[in-house]
């Protein structure tokens, strides 16, 4: 950092630390010079985008020299009717992702705090530190959000909690009565973040989703995404749906044209596409199963998952696993960055890919 | 804005205006039941997006189930290429409006001052108030910069000046000799921002790129977009090149992701679509010519222009032209939003569109 930076740089950026992402194929490719690679460490849908979403995305084609719809009036038009909100309920973002720093930059003032799980999912953290918050973690307890601890965790100065459910890395859920108590008790004028991004997948029948709050006008916003079961991860599309008056608050702080124009016409197609989320959602069930009993096999415990995705420890160091993986063209993502030495997060794959890598582990098992 | 709001909002977003694109053709049709239309308003590309780019598009979209690259590679690698830079003085973003925002985010506190001219891009004033700047603007003399008074409106707190060049909405240049006058006297720890989305257009043989000054090792970022000649609006990617130290800076605040995926795609295949660029070049400076003369028929004055859009003064009540012209199908720009009620922005179109914009204003001036 040079005197520049150091003297006229916000000091709220000197100890954000960047972002890992799962490791994209292409640069394994280059790294490694192996053609064949899967990705389980992303949660990306493994039967691909809505085939819906592509044709809408193909008809579209001519009109890349034109501004997209700044105020995406048709997709929130189809997201009202199919949630029963109104377009003004309605936040859409450059990704969930996007939605996150949107919501920081308009509630989150130097000093504020912000309360989240660990682990949980990173960009809480990191959209709140660009703002100035100063973040309150509070551990998981049996890999789950431990709601009591984070109603203490709450003080005069919190501005938000976030709530991932179900949680990435764990893949767990808090029930309906949890959620009940915890909104029950939560301070009137703290803002709720519920991250619903993986909320398709979830089996359990005491799921219940933070919308039930915003219906009832409490502070409370829902986090959803196109990225995980729509398929639709490169175009970049999430929306929240939250109270008019939070969702007007947010609307200043939007760029123009944030939504690029082929995620509005992909994701408005993929939300009707019944038959690809039915798929997907069979396909991760099956695969669940599938991994539950092989990991048995190997020795290996997990986290009962709710989402696409699982938690496992594998009671090796996961770099060391990790490594091997890389070599035998499998991509996992390592707990270690969310402190835990032993585990993987893993997604859920294709049969074929679940299959290849539970042969991949039994080989690096053996050696 | 309700009393959460009012209580736990930041106190910088109240004032925030809400940034007022151009007319989308699809809402046009939708209120006014008219099909035919054209749209001059928001300088686009009237021949259409680069092939080249809209066949990288079409070739990834099997792939729209994986995350982008978040560093944009091979992007990155390209313009380096091209320009002669490293990967690490590039930083690319969501549209050059999301740069914007970035550069806001790592620079900008409370109180902090910020200078640029009026009118100009409306997105330096956005971005830096939401991070709580002071905006000082600087009257146009000539309908071009004033560089000359933007030095003068320099103090301690100043952190940021933002040179559109050319400018938006005159389409007027600062020449490399006043350029250098102002860099030569602008103090050393001020970032200067040059938003060239236009450079392609420039024909003057007296223009020259902030570039130089990124080369000097200067404070200097000079920001370019794709949603210009090369016809990607829809898609959102504009970049920015700097010196190593402050994209490093900038870096710190960016969204994993930010860019998507068929962004990248097609960008990198635009940039190299050089029959594309010559034939967008061809028929703008053609236009131009062909609308300086109609204006002056028309008893029109216009700012002569160096990029895709002209201002021009009608002499009438804008707004009354403006829904006039809407009535007629074609959509412009209106310069009240701009300080200027008699004038309108008028991106240069095909032959056709230009004939059917001054025919369209003969029609009404005849009224």
């Amino acid at each position: 950092m040079n005197e520049f930076i150091k003297k006229k740089g916000r000091k709220e950026i000197f100890d954000l630390k960047p972002y890992v992402p799962g490791k994209p194929i292409e640069e394994v490719k280059r790294e490694l010079g192996i053609d064949d690679i899967i990705k389980l460490a992303s949660n990306e849908n493994p039967i691909g985008p809505s085939p819906k979403g592509v044709e809408a995305v193909e008809k579209a084609l001519a009109q890349l020299h034109f501004y997209p719809d700044s105020n995406c009036f048709y997709l929130k038009n189809r997201l009202s009717e199919i949630l029963g909100y109104e377009n003004e309920n309605l936040i859409i973002g450059n990704g969930s992702d996007e939605v996150l720093k949107l919501i920081a930059e308009t509630f989150i003032n130097q000093g504020d705090e912000v309360v989240f799980a660990d682990p949980s999912f990173v960009e809480y953290e990191f959209t709140a530190k660009i703002m100035g918050a100063a973040c309150i973690k509070v551990n998981l307890k049996d890999f789950t959000h431990d709601l009591e601890a984070m109603l203490q965790a709450i003080t005069d100065k919190t501005k938000i909690v976030y709530i991932c459910n179900p949680n990435n890395p764990t893949g767990t859920i808090v029930t309906e009565q949890e959620m009940d108590y915890f909104m029950n008790n939560v301070p009137e004028d703290v803002l709720v973040v519920f991250d619903e991004a993986y909320v398709e997948y979830v089996e359990a029948e005491n799921f219940a989703s933070g919308l039930k709050y915003v219906d009832q006008g409490k502070n409370a916003l829902v986090l959803r995404t196109f990225s995980k079961i729509y398929g639709l991860a490169a175009l970049r599309i999430g929306y929240a749906i939250t109270t008019k008056e939070i969702a007007q608050a947010i609307e200043r702080v939007i760029e123009p044209f944030n939504v690029n124009m082929l995620a509005q016409v992909a994701a408005l197609a993929a939300i009707d596409d019944h038959e690809h989320v039915k798929k997907s959602q069979n396909l991760n069930s099956e695969g669940k199963q599938y991994l539950y009993k092989e990991f048995k096999n190997l020795g290996f415990d997990y986290v009962p998952t709710e989402a696409n995705f699982i938690f496992v420890d594998t009671h090796k160091d996961i770099q060391f696993i990790f490594n091997k993986l890389l070599q035998l063209g499998v991509i996992i993502r390592t707990g270690d960055i969310f402190g835990y030495p032993t585990y993987m997060r893993l997604t859920i794959g294709t049969k074929q890919e679940n299959e290849r890598l539970i042969n991949a582990l039994k080989a690096i098992l053996e050696e």
